[in-house]
């Protein structure tokens, strides 16, 4: 595949031959996979036929695995259907999540095979509910918690993995916080049992996972935070409430730990895998908890990196009974992309992050919102770890100066793609630092950060990889 | 070695050279690894020089790894030195743990090598306090945790292993309490998160632990206990709050388990190892704990079965990090023996199991109590799992027509140890039931079952491991 750096917006006019028109001028397109059967019967919104036959919504597919180029810009069309127990929600932001990444690389067993519409997180408002729907009507504001195919204008669920955004939640917001604040909920409170005085070890406290944890675990009382995170993060993540910030790049972590807390940590959260699992547990002490909810290290380069893969594979942690019984320690792996039956545990975990929402104790802090266009982009923050909160996308549609600006920028990006793919199929991670920083200032966001300094932060920062 | 079945009484008039009179009219001897050097100078509770000199006490000692008649009653002369923060205890009762049985095999590591007392909980009352020690006096009643070195009548230990014991305690109790107790307690409560409406799988429901786990269970809202034992104890169990017993010897409790529960458990307490710690897991739901805090399994017959104890390594439970990840599953490894460091964690436990005793929400069941002189059966009666409880030693002395009572059976037993010795090194299991049965009859406790029917339901019995 060519085109590794192209945004979804260019790919689809280069790579996507039934499409004549650009993609944010929808046109009548073959239905996809995911597209209505028409004849759907909504009980509590019925629609007139014709706007049956004329419905179209933009939706990103993954059209196979790979790198960001990968996942396009469609149209769909053909009014979803909707069973008993579903609702329609037109989607107003979707939120990005390591597990997307995973997927489109094709490490996401929870995806079904390309072409599929990716995406577990969303906001937006419900405009249609089918039958037995007896606890949201059309016009609720709600977040979306599902599997996958969630990045689109258009989604239909089960009504109950909807949740109703609380008063003086954006959508911005509603749409950052499922995945994340469930996650660092579970982990913590149910296996990690976090109780004052404990202490919890971070990994990427800047990501969206580690955010959320920091703020959970500021809810109890005394609770001594260590983060992980490039130094240019330290003091997003110290005002979020890390009490001892680690520069993973520059220091030793285990030493670091080690030196604040020699018996060790209460708890450790793990998204990394292989090695660092192995740290992990070291660094647990009597009672202590390890919890590893994912293999980031898996993840080196836009595609499936086979050797960072085996690697992953190779130092993968594996953990005898009777090494544990002497420890008296505890391994608890989580995934909530693996939770989707227990929507009842997921439900009450929701009510009470929605009540520390309102009671102002956690916030989801957005880090950049992209186009659906963008949607590359976004990814490659993401997994450059170039992040400081949340990276979601919003379906509004793009303003044409900005497309104007976005394909100019393409076209310089098109040169420098061959030069990347060189790059990457040599597989030498020195000296893209400076191409990375020049990409960076091409790839503004199209919302202006608010805080002028974290445009500077994160110019400064440098790709996790890099130094791995 | 011969004398598999005998006591320790009798051992020590046969066994031990170094001793001319039995054991129960104690006489001056050596000096053992535990006794005294003179010259110590309690601080709180000083003694006159002839004390001393003349200071003896039965002891319980590990001469060697093997059958039951490796424990024998001692005579220790010497005053103990006392240590700052250390306090004597005159000890009144001992319990006894499945990590002793370990021991005794040569199977736990946190017992030094013989000779040594083995021991990890008693009661008794305070008769010398060292410096530094502020919280305890002499008169004070206690109960006592520590690694080792509590089957004698007088043991010196770290006040802060101590924990006084609550009005209304009796002794027997006291014993019977702190390692039952907190090892149920961190597991449910701490590793376990026990929270209301879930459900826990108990093995070994009418052991020492098996009863504490229940009754803490029943402390949290709606928890429904799945309990194994044999059929005659299930009455027991169920009047002490298993909500669904199981009889593992005829039925296969996977099985039974999903019958009720189809979704799996949030709760599994494994004691046993081995091949059990893979149904333990395959039975959690999602969110599970699997808790395993024993390897039982590996305990067939007397000595060290070297079969049992390879089968069990090579049955060994091992889990990879991405299982737990796509199951969303905790394995936790549990043993008080390695928790020493912990003494916080412990007296935070302990003080919360004391006032759910004073409450009436727990109170330990004592199954038998049985004289230093009758170690071995005793530890008998807990490996064959023939106990509904504690068993428990009392330091109390013998009395002289009990003595001589004990002495007759020992001449029988003297006989059938032979075929015993051959069936075991045969390493055959069938056809020791009438055998033991017959054992049984002639192994009841000093102290009298308080219940007939409970008698009755121990001949029924058969031992756990013949059917394995």
């Amino acid at each position: 595949m060519s085109g590794e750096d192209a945004p979804a917006q260019q790919q689809n006019a280069v790579d996507q031959k039934q499409e004549t028109k650009p993609a944010e001028e929808p046109k009548a397109e073959p239905p996809k996979t995911e597209s209505a059967e028409a004849g759907a019967t909504p009980a509590a919104a019925p629609e007139k036929a014709p706007e049956e036959e004329t419905f179209t919504y933009r939706a990103l597919v993954l059209t196979g695995y790979g790198g960001y180029d990968k996942v396009k810009l469609q149209v769909k069309k053909g009014k979803p259907a909707l069973k008993a127990g579903e609702v329609q929600v037109r989607v107003k932001v979707c939120g990005l999540n390591f597990a997307d990444l995973m997927a489109r690389q094709g490490l996401y067993d929870r995806l079904p095979s390309p072409p599929v519409t990716p995406g577990m997180e969303c906001s937006g408002v419900v405009e249609a509910v089918g039958e037995e729907v007896t606890d949201r009507k059309v016009g609720d504001k709600v977040m979306v918690l599902n599997r996958f195919g969630l990045w689109q204008e258009v989604a239909v669920v089960p009504a109950s993995h909807t949740f109703l955004i609380p008063e003086g939640m954006s959508f911005e917001e509603a749409a950052a916080l499922p995945v994340n604040y469930i996650t660092a909920y579970l982990m913590l409170f149910d296996f990690g049992n976090l109780r004052p005085n404990q202490s919890v070890l971070i990994h990427s406290a800047a990501g969206g996972v580690g955010i959320a944890a920091t703020q959970l675990c500021k809810t109890v009382k005394d609770v001594t935070v260590f983060g992980t995170a490039s130094a240019s993060k330290h003091e997003a993540i110290s005002q979020g409430g890390v009490t001892h910030t680690i520069d993973y790049r520059t220091k030793d972590y285990v030493e670091e730990v080690r030196k604040i807390s020699p018996k060790g940590l209460d708890i450790v959260l793990d998204p990394l895998g292989g090695s660092d699992t192995h740290k992990a547990y070291n660094l647990l002490k009597p009672m202590g908890k390890l919890i590893t909810y994912g293999t980031a290290n898996m993840l080196a380069g836009q595609r499936k990196n086979l050797i960072a893969v085996a690697k992953n594979w190779y130092h993968q942690f594996s953990i005898h009974t009777l090494s544990l019984i002497q420890g008296n320690k505890s391994v608890c792996g989580f995934h909530l992309g693996y939770l989707d039956g227990e929507m009842e545990l997921i439900t009450q975990a929701m009510n009470t992050i929605l009540d520390l929402y309102k009671q102002g104790k956690v916030k989801p802090r957005i880090d950049s919102t992209w186009h659906l266009e963008q949607v590359g982009d976004a990814m490659r923050k993401m997994q450059e770890r170039n992040n400081v909160g949340k990276v979601i996308l919003t379906t509004e549609p793009m303003p044409e100066e900005e497309k104007k600006e976005e394909a100019k920028k393409e076209d310089k990006k098109e040169d420098k793609k061959k030069d990347d793919k060189k790059k990457d199929d040599k597989k030498k991670d020195d000296g893209k630092k400076e191409e990375k920083k020049e990409e960076k200032k091409k790839e503004e966001p199209k919302k202006e950060e608010k805080k002028e300094e974290k445009k500077e932060e994160e110019k400064k920062e440098e790709v996790k990889k890099e130094e791995k």
